[in-house]
């Protein structure tokens, strides 16, 4: 079982088997448009947009060279060819460098404001966490480091980083696994693993179904945090019990004030240094966003 | 402080500062489409498309209605008009009545496979959650029935109803809030309520950060599965606390077996009857997707 693919019959999920009048140029460009924005890194034959828009394929191709040509002349993402019987298009989501310094910069000069830290000096970051118009623009970055390594996977661990590692999965075109801390009874027989959190020495534990993912897959964690990195650890360890790897780690905040890290291979859009006694929190863009 | 307004400068955002000559109408048009469908719900004023792709606001006024009449054409949303000084155009997503009563009907067919029975008489439903491709779509539809409440919040539970819910605060264009089972150091000063699952009548509790949502807010619940509706019920008492309301619930399958609910107004795609000793699952689209 696991995942029955959830394949639809285009014209069955645009509701158009009614449509029979020809569609201009103009409204064919905003459908393909529209669909590939929604299925990114998906492969799309050009029959499905031939039969969708009534159109002949050799019509459909001219009218995604000009999708593609506005996209990347606007730095909106790209559309990728994939030749042979399987081929088709697909869309990359993307976006510009200055487009990812103005985003860390924005997000660094909103954490940093005073009034977020929590007393133990925690910076309160769970409406950033939680806000679409954000996280979606977060998850468009930490996404264009993985769209080249066909990864099967985005991992992460409740509750925070869920949002963000969901926006991560729909751009890459993937399932998301969440693991828990506890396990629950809806879960069926579960696989639980204990870590040592890296830096409070504390012993925790996490969970994660066996249907959850299959043996031998390639998976990224996403975050919200990353602290002394032994949560990353135990992802690690969780996914060689499924006989899978990590092949990659995102977060949008490091927190490069914890010296000894157990892990050192990820990206970061922002590192917090730290919280002063006056309560001015230290952070900027990570080097990759300066 | 809650959340400063996170308004981008979009020439910025779009790294497009440098593009001076003119886009074709075709270029302009899949540009405002990809716009508007990555900004739901979002009034967006006419000069913001005229700086982005440096054309006369007539000009971008005939691109959208191009691009209006495609969308309700094919039923892929709707594009409204916004009187006023601060008006301008605002896209609602939406999928069409077909396309809707698909969507139920294969998310039924790929629930009752009786190798999703899991001891206890549980059905696994984590990948399904998890599933971008699938929990996208019925965010959609779900998000469809409150998008003339102008909301302020989309509120749910963790953990497996997250990304759910994330997709409909998506399409809402609103703020995501996630009441956690035990309160957190991260979060602040919090109010934790006692609740009691309305089927098993256990004692459970609920806490919501105090920062997480302003006083007098309306918002909807969004869950992954209806029971008896004790959550339902707690998430009600826990927005009193902020003096605020609960104006509707969604979710994505309810349980019919379950005869004492909780509470009676709400939407769901999917209506579980219950499991038969021989492992068949009785479950069908809600009665508005028949």
């Amino acid at each position: 079982m696991i995942v029955l693919k959830f394949i639809y019959i285009i014209r069955k999920v645009y509701d158009v088997g009614d449509i029979l009048e020809k569609i201009s140029r103009n409204g064919r460009i905003a459908a393909i448009t529209k669909y590939l924005i929604e299925n990114p890194n998906k492969v799309i034959g050009l029959n499905t947009f031939s039969e969708l828009l009534n159109a002949a394929k050799s019509t459909i191709s001219e009218d995604i060279v000009i999708v593609r040509e506005l996209l990347e002349k606007m730095y909106m993402g790209r559309v990728e060819t994939i030749s042979g019987a399987a081929g088709g298009i697909r869309y990359i989501a993307e976006i510009g460098e200055t487009a990812k310094k103005d985003f860390a910069n924005r997000l660094c000069e909103m954490l940093k404001d005073p009034n977020r830290v929590v007393p133990g000096n925690f910076i309160y970051m769970t409406d950033v966490m939680y806000n679409p118009e954000i996280i979606s623009k977060a998850g468009l970055i930490l996404s264009s480091f993985f769209n080249k390594d066909e990864i099967d996977y985005v991992v992460t661990v409740e509750t925070k980083g869920i949002p963000l590692a969901y926006e991560v999965a729909r751009n890459l075109g993937v399932q998301l696994v969440i693991a828990r801390r506890d396990s629950k009874v809806t879960e069926g027989p579960t696989v639980t693993i204990n870590y040592v959190s890296g830096s409070s020495g504390r012993l925790q534990q996490m969970s994660l179904s066996k249907r959850s993912l299959k043996t031998g897959s390639k998976c990224i964690f996403i975050d919200d945090f990353l602290k002394g990195g032994g949560t990353a650890k135990g992802i690690t360890d969780l996914l060689k019990e499924f006989d899978s790897n990590l092949i990659g780690i995102g977060v949008l905040v490091d927190n490069v004030g914890t010296n000894k890290k157990l892990i050192n291979n990820y990206v970061a859009i922002a590192e917090l240094k730290g919280v002063e006694e006056t309560g001015e929190v230290i952070m900027n863009p990570s080097l990759l966003f300066q």
